[in-house]
């Protein structure tokens, strides 16, 4: 369990994402019903867009999106690579190009630090540098040893400046390393060493063999504190949240519920469901009958393909709905099972029923 | 106030417009939160998408989409001529090409009736040929007796056919004749004479002058028998519907709240407002302070029109919704005054704030 000025967080916790401010297309009433503790909302998304003055003038992102419960923001690190143009590193930070405009940015460890502190999030996280896949052992090297220094900076920064709305915010770190056994080591002896209150392990889902992904796991979670929450980034699908959950993650947060919600594709306890594919086009059941979502205690399968058919918003809210309820329940019942003291076997009972998924770009935040 | 199997409409009344079987954006809960008493459906776009075997099996339109209130549909009339492509028409009926997938139909006064049985909606049309404008005399009046011919041909059929689901089904008819006197008289007078339990106004808000349009609802309202419902269809802006009332029109659909709300145009009782103008972006108050719909008693302009400069579709559904409140408030403070005896009073005194729009083709259905 967590505790922030928003409120607890149980965990294992799964975070929808709220890139701009809004986890799309759904409201945070729905957000709350589903039984969402936090959210994660993007730095660099928000930072471009409403941008920093917009931001303030509401008293911060919570008051600006009418959200009341936690909120996570990543340090824009990712966002960097991932979206934006032309970048150049540096030790002072990175410089880029706005996706939107193509404008010209820098983000520094310590100008992360105060994006983050207009935000308000309640967990931030220091500006690191995300290494792709493939990545060559030098390069992976060269950016967690970066990574390592801004962590500190960033640290510095945060002790110095002071909160401004009221609510604590905390500050935390993320691991790095790519695939490379003796860098994750490296990169979690630096950042624990900094006594962060909370770590992150970074640059995994990024394309790796799901064998690699899952060895990465099992070798990173324990080289972090207990007692400390430890939070997986941009991951994932069930079968994998399971599998981390076992190996002691505590947080994850992924775009897929809401991305496969706007693409018509459902998850369930017995794993994917294409709603808008042809063989449901006169099935009148609900997507999980199982479900007590709003989408799933009103609407059938045959409904809500033909919104999809006839390019009808609504199947997109009504099946990002259910996903974020699925994956609240998923998380839930791993906890119920975790205090039961069964976890593993549950765990194992029910993963081959969640469709197994290499992890994939589509797993990005 | 009209009585219909799937409950009472209390007049005036406003429909919003759900083309393909759902009211763009918004669940059925939210439409009756609002204060939605009756939606209308089209019967074009639902005999080409879900189609009618789907339709069928579902139930009808009602279980289909999970709204239980009364269910208008019209004709489709309209839909053949500002949708379809390479129409003819004939004696038996209009022949049209699917602006879907360009395939070939044909639409009868008795092959409509039977796709509004399988709709099973509480208010069915009869097939008519709706006059675009400008329009000469002469096809006017070939129109208008042609659509004559057709609501006895429907009557006929309606006659005849056993009802689908149980609840009753109520057959209209549609007034025609353009913008001519003469025509709509006798248009008027041939409909009267088939005796049916309710009457449209059709050929309206087709993009004539805002004077042109109020003179023929004046004109054509008192064609109509007392004691049956006046249906003006595809209308309209907030001071038209006041105009409109005054005139003695009970209902009214149209997809303004709807598709502006989309847009980023919010309608209050102020007039309209464009929520994504620079102007709102730290604006941080409610779209409308009187308001006590869900978008107004939570979002502020800023963020909704954050919302819509990032391409939220949040903002879409907050927008709509909002309108679809405002919408019903209007009728509902109609009623009101109506009751109480100073509808042309008060309706002087807000006309002026409700903004002023020449009827133009936004107004269709």
């Amino acid at each position: 369990m967590l505790t922030t000025d928003h409120g607890l967080i149980q965990t294992p916790c799964f975070f929808p994402v709220g890139t701009a401010g809004t986890v799309k297309t759904l409201t945070p009433d729905e957000l709350e019903t589903a039984g969402t503790q936090a959210i994660l909302a993007n730095s660099y998304h928000l930072y471009l867009r409403p941008g920093l003055d917009i931001l303030k003038s509401a008293g911060g992102l919570h008051r600006f999106m009418k959200w009341s419960r936690p909120i996570l923001t990543d340090s824009g690190g990712y966002q960097v690579f991932s979206l934006a143009g032309l970048k150049k590193v540096r030790e002072n930070g990175v410089e880029f190009q706005s996706h939107i405009d193509g404008s010209y940015h820098t983000f520094t460890p310590e100008s992360v630090v105060r994006i983050q502190r207009v935000i308000g999030s309640d967990i931030m996280m220091a500006l690191d540098l995300c290494a792709p896949y493939p990545c060559s052992h030098g390069q992976a090297k060269e950016w967690h040893e970066m990574t390592a220094r801004w962590a500190a900076r960033a640290r510095d920064a945060d002790s110095v400046s002071p909160f401004l709305y009221g609510n604590r915010q905390n500050l935390w770190a993320i691991m790095q390393g790519s695939v490379y056994e003796d860098l994750r080591r490296e990169s979690a002896a630096a950042l624990v060493d900094m006594d962060f209150p909370g770590y992150a392990i970074g640059g995994l889902a990024v394309g790796e063999p799901k064998a690699v992904f899952h060895d990465m796991v099992a070798l990173s979670a324990p080289l972090l504190p207990e007692g400390k929450p430890r939070y997986l980034m941009g991951v994932g699908f069930p079968e994998n949240l399971l599998y981390c959950i076992e190996h002691r993650i505590d947080l994850f947060d992924c775009v897929l519920p809401t991305r496969n919600g706007r693409n018509g594709t459902a998850f369930t306890w017995k794993g994917k469901l294409i709603v808008k594919a042809a063989r449901e086009k006169e099935n009148f059941i609900p997507i999980d009958e199982s479900c007590d979502c709003y989408t799933c205690r009103t609407f059938d399968r045959a409904y809500i393909r033909h919104l999809f058919v006839a390019e009808e918003l609504l199947a997109l809210r009504l099946v990002s709905l259910h996903n974020v309820h699925f994956y609240q329940s998923l998380m839930r019942t791993a906890r119920d099972h975790i205090h039961a003291g069964d976890f593993a076997t549950w765990a194992k009972s029910v993963s081959a029923d969640l469709q197994i998924e290499e992890p994939s770009n589509l797993e990005l935040q």
